[in-house]
């Protein structure tokens, strides 16, 4: 390790000296202790935090955007110096492999240089003209242009799941300081070495091209705690967060009732459902089985995307659901990120189980070890499913529940279903064509509708929409990957007849940064 | 009068048959009731309203862009079919004059029109393409494209000071039904009447253009009662709202408590802040003193863009302040939209005029009739402005409160005043270029910042941002008027592994709409 472990926040440029201490990282699968132990940020430091970011705000969104894609570029390199470090210490606080966290750094750095291409082009802000014309009668129309502007500090919460790309460096940070925003991080209990070793990172990077103290902090000390002062703080103008729904529908309440409620993009909990029908079966029931078990238990199904939901044609599939028990019954246990979704998982399973006409058509053969998780499938009739809302309720990790039922019932059951992140069609062309009905609620309840494939496997690109309807996310109109989350953390701005020197290069007559204008 | 007014409610293309009595009209100034006695939806027509909107919301959105600008079109005919209708019943109902209800319905057609011409055009819905690269590796990369698609039913509340402009076929239904979204009224207690006629233009509109019944339908019964329940309602997606803060934040509470919390667009309260520098004073204070006169007491200050607080430099500006004195003595008093407004003005300039060190500048010479206002300026210094946050409360009317400070206190009171729709610079163009600090500052308070103009004149265009944060709106990241408004009815939606032929027209690899896209 090259990056010492001090145990304390970030407060700006400086760290924390706050004693109380808010645990230690617990290695999953053995449940040793890893040192240092970490210490709250103090109300005194949290408080400096939220007044640097204040500071900083002004300073920060005025940097050209050459300048924020500097700073963009500077954290994916130092991230790069210190991706060993990474990988030793967070194969130890996750239980990720290495080449998970391998691919994991690589999406992280990738987000960052995506976002520092997006603001050097410069484009996305939506640049919009009219000009003035003195002589329109009945009065004269005064020249008007607007733009995306950043909303201010930003607090972002880090994920157990994503330790890189959606924690301290990930798609929420990027994107924020991106818009302009400063960056307020609350770290995770679940891994904070590696949220450490990011951090100092960051510093460097910010300290390198000359950022204002307080673009970025990191704080310690957990998200009921420290994270809700955060959340509460006037200060700050947004949230991102990525977790449960019970952690994120708490920021939800905390932030509404604010005396000026913000924003909260709070990526939730999802079943992404997946609706077969009989011509994808008619492929070969073998192959899609084989397809199915390997997205269901990817990265030991705890991916936001993990398929928990299969809605199967009545009298159909059982040569599908026949391979799909010999392969759960012969995968593998796997360990999880933490002893405590490890629990939920036997919870949450356990709690599926036990609703009346639900069947359990498969368990691993190999019983699960400590804070392991070994696959599982249930099945229940459409009736059954229709009667207790429980079993739209996500067990986060490799676990699904198979719905039987007429094809009409399933578009119905569609039509009714909470929001989710993805919502997948296995089907042929023809039978595409002649359900639009259910195309249309599959698209209705989802972010992102996907044909004859698989919701685990995230591009980050352009026409990503990571996002959906409640629960899926808190605020269905946005996305939290891909070039779209930027949109998060801005509003737009007019300005009325300023003179052309003082308004921002975007809008200038020039068109200075040659940038794409409606006008 | 051509159309007759039967005091119903329009449910989709059936009328109410409720028969409980919600009020009638009654003239402002006057107090005389107008005919006919309005009844309020019954809990089954409710029922039926939301039923039909939901049932029209996947015929209405998947029509074409074409198909829906026709009907948006064919509404701005059937309501110019009827002006006068409008215009007779909108003198009775709001005591706007004539030249201004004919303006508002010029705006109202416009605005129809304007969003006939942005759908038809296509490019808003933001397409983005990322293309397929089965090469790719580590894994192979999949097709996704992206656009924005509607969000779902819309609740519209009629505004009392924007009958037509801000009511049944006003900015929020335009933009939702643009969208795709069908649109469910709550007409405005204050002008059921112009709600009416313009609610048969609009039904004619949609049968003549063979809309799906349920895509609109208008509701009588009150905002409480009646709106609360459709804000309620699972089938309702986003809510539009202009008017009071109580009003919005009530609406805000009950979205957020929903089992699905939604969005609501509600736009408040707004001060729309002054900062005068002493260059603008030197250009003249007289001048500069009946401007901002004529600002303030357009259409008896009962825009949401009222001047209603000035910043002016201690020590300066008495001229200015005589002569606004003069003007304001010499004023005549207005009557208001309507009895429960004038009394408000009269409570909230009471409430200003009775904090300590607020002292009354002028007050119109003329005592105030039934239902009316009249002019009033107040002062206070920048100290006795801090010490009482009741001081930046909205005096909705021709009222305006002027603070005296340092320069540099009002950078700093600026800084703290709460969200505003507007902010406006008076000064020269050396003094703006020397105040970046008190720029970034109104900018930062303001969806729209002006430089030497008046907050009032709203020009609905593409660059108009009429937002703000919150307490100007319930959500800044938003405008209520302009093209930019259809946004709030929107959600992005990925498709991913599509057939062509199955994507909407917009995604389709060869472009039919020929729209511009990301790719």
């Amino acid at each position: 390790m090259i990056t010492p472990l001090l145990g304390s926040s970030f407060i700006g440029y400086s760290r924390s000296t706050g004693t109380e201490p808010c645990g230690t990282a617990v290695q999953p699968g053995t449940g040793s202790v890893l040192e240092p132990v970490y210490h709250s940020a103090t109300p005194d430091e949290v408080e400096r935090a939220m007044a640097l970011a204040a500071a900083a705000f002004p300073i920060f969104s005025n940097r050209s955007a050459a300048d924020r894609a500097g700073f963009l570029r500077a954290i994916a390199l130092e991230i790069e110096g210190v991706i060993d470090d990474v990988v030793e210490r967070g194969m130890l606080e996750t239980a990720l492999a290495e080449p998970r966290l391998r691919g994991e750094m690589g999406r992280t750095t990738g987000q960052l240089r995506m976002f520092a291409n997006l603001i050097e082009e410069g484009s996305w802000v939506d640049a919009r003209i009219d000009r003035a014309d003195p002589d329109r009668k009945p009065i004269p129309k005064v020249d008007l242009r607007s733009m995306l502007r950043p909303l201010g500090p930003v607090a972002v919460f880090c994920a157990s799941n994503f330790p890189l790309a959606f924690s301290v460096a990930g798609g929420d940070s990027a994107s924020a300081l991106a818009a302009g925003c400063p960056v307020v991080v609350i770290a995770h209990a679940s891994h904070p070495g590696v949220a450490e070793i990011i951090a100092s990172a960051v510093i460097r990077a910010a300290k390198l091209t000359d950022m204002p103290e307080g673009v970025f902090s990191v704080l310690y000390g957990g998200g009921r705690k420290v994270g809700q002062a955060v959340v509460k703080h006037p200060v700050i103008q947004a949230v991102g967060f990525t977790g449960s729904r019970s952690g994120g529908t708490a920021l939800m309440a905390t932030a509404a009732s604010r005396p000026q409620p913000i924003p909260v993009y709070a990526e939730m909990s999802s079943v992404n459902p997946i609706v077969v029908l009989p011509g994808a079966l008619d492929r070969g029931e073998d192959e899609f089985a084989t397809a199915f078990f390997g997205s269901l238990t990817l990265g030991v199904g705890q991916f936001c995307t993990n398929p928990g939901l299969v809605f199967l044609p009545a009298g159909k599939g059982d040569g599908f659901l026949a391979k799909l028990k010999s392969l759960v019954e012969a995968g593998a246990p796997g360990t999880m990120l933490n002893a405590a979704i490890a629990k939920s998982f036997v919870d949450s399973t356990a709690a599926i189980a036990s609703v009346p006409g639900v069947k359990t058509l498969a368990r691993c053969s190999t019983e699960a070890g400590q804070d392991q998780a070994a696959p599982a499938v249930f099945v229940v009739s459409i009736e059954d499913f229709l009667k207790n809302p429980l079993l739209q309720h996500e067990m986060f990790g490799p676990a699904t529940l198979v719905v039987r039922g007429t094809l009409e019932e399933i578009e119905s059951a569609v039509l009714g279903l909470e929001g989710q992140l993805t919502a997948s069609l296995h089907a042929t062309e023809a039978e595409l064509a002649a359900h639009s009905g259910l195309v249309f609620a599959l698209q209705n309840r989802a972010g992102r509708v996907i044909f004859n494939g698989f919701p685990t496997g995230v591009e980050v690109c352009n026409s990503m929409v990571h996002g959906g309807p409640f629960p899926a996310t808190s605020d269905g109109r946005s996305s939290s990957v891909g070039t779209m989350s930027i949109f998060r953390f801005c509003r737009p701005v007019s300005w009325q007849s300023f003179p052309d020197a003082a308004l921002p290069a975007e809008l200038q007559e020039a068109n200075p940064l040659d940038i794409r204008r409606m006008e």
